[in-house]
């Protein structure tokens, strides 16, 4: 699908982590098609925890599922990062106005942002300049309940595309899973410095031979009321501008201070 | 191998992404056993471009390759990340007082660092407080010439040993290829905001299906002196230290100008 100035519709690329038969993602098409011209490229199966994984020692396909005037929908056997690049190389041979992926079933929230594939498209949309939002609901759940984030989703795709976003900046918004009391609103944060802490379920096979499931616990030991943990556990939508330059900037005078000299030999 | 306090060696975890059989892992373990006690994880098979990906949906096994006083070595079928995690709630039940990862085949300067698998280990031992480095050569060869490189290992690893990293950091390490110009000396960078230019290269099976190989072209347009790209090209050692808070601060204000609100249904 090209995107053609004199139409004033906004081309949004959608992807997500879940594959292509996920609530979540069902749920961002419906409100991406409210607001412009929309492009699914999602994966076969789930991604779930597959970071930013890109695929370079198998071929990529991709299988057309519907072709209608404002909306395609692809499915690919890639990862999300290889939705991202294959939509804008392969299938747009351009750049869409805005990528969002998700809805995630489960928190990016924290620590979650560095394993997340949700996050991933995001971050390689933002690396290409395009404007770009990662949704997740705090529901694991394969039916989670989607039903209280359309406004949500819409103030913050439409507020993305009418301001655009700084230059090497995306957003990651979590949102309370549904219950009885109405979310409070929305708040701007960091991210919270918690982590995974891993407690492996290992077990023997039929065969006498240990294997381990990864399994583990979430520790947050940060409650700053400034963070996302401390949004969504009070009934918040957490937005938590994200950038790809990992650069620790605080510690480069330090290492400097070490005065590191090769030995050459 | 349990850490005694009344040994003086330290215990170093060495892991990678290139596999067991890579070149730069077993220069990085020759290195590491010259200065400590060294349990070795590393996958079956090479993990490039897998990011922090982590393995949730299959079993992971371990093979112990061998066992002596002061070293130990086993493969895994996870990823870099899973390597991490089973060093040290399996493998070692606790901590190694350092975690170093590589020596990569490759660049993981620039942007590489969110796609590396490298690194990706490097971030997770740094989320459970573990003082962590990744060390990278700028040769993608398998035959790689990794001859140049042990007094650089050595002395950034002892300093690392000797001296800690804050909370939050750790080290992202990239050394020009071997060649005939001496290298200049070690530079402490920033990241540079370089990235790949996908570049497909499509083919027709013999069935007559479409696919899709990824391949790229990496492009820089910042060629400020105070980047690890600047560094490498200039025939010094890069060192960027790197943290997994990926907030964008600077973008904080705008977002919460825009004062998003929700609608209520």
């Amino acid at each position: 699908m090209k995107n053609n100035t004199e139409d004033r519709k906004p081309l949004i690329l959608v992807t997500n982590d879940d594959g292509f038969s996920a609530g979540g993602l069902r749920k961002l098409i419906e409100v991406a098609r409210k607001i412009g011209k929309v492009v699914v490229v999602a994966g076969e199966k789930s991604m779930s925890g597959q970071g930013h994984a890109i695929t370079i020692t198998t071929p990529l396909r991709i299988k057309t599922i519907c072709k209608e005037p404002d909306y395609e929908e692809y499915v690919c056997n890639g990862t999300p990062v290889d939705c991202v690049k294959l939509g804008e190389q392969v299938i747009l041979n351009g750049k869409p106005d805005l990528l969002v992926s998700g809805i995630n079933h489960g928190s990016n929230a924290s620590i979650n942002v560095i394993y997340s594939g949700t996050m991933a498209a995001v971050l390689e949309a933002c690396i290409d300049f395009i404007p770009a939002i990662g949704f997740s609901l705090l529901d694991y759940g394969h039916d989670a309940d989607f039903s209280h984030v359309d406004s949500i989703l819409e103030s913050v795709i439409k507020k993305v595309l009418g301001e655009g976003l700084p230059t090497g900046v995306c957003l990651n918004v979590n949102i309370p899973a549904k219950s009885e009391t109405p979310i409070k609103g929305v708040r701007v944060c960091r991210q919270a410095q918690a982590r995974w802490v891993e407690e492996f379920d290992t077990r023997i096979d039929p065969r006498g031979g240990d294997y381990h499931w990864l399994t583990g616990k979430f520790e947050n030991d940060d409650h700053d009321e400034e963070t996302d943990q401390w949004a969504l556990e009070n009934n918040y939508v957490s937005i938590v501008p994200v950038q790809y330059d990992m650069t620790a900037y605080q510690a480069i005078d330090l290492v400097e201070k070490w005065k590191l000299e090769l030995n050459h030999r």
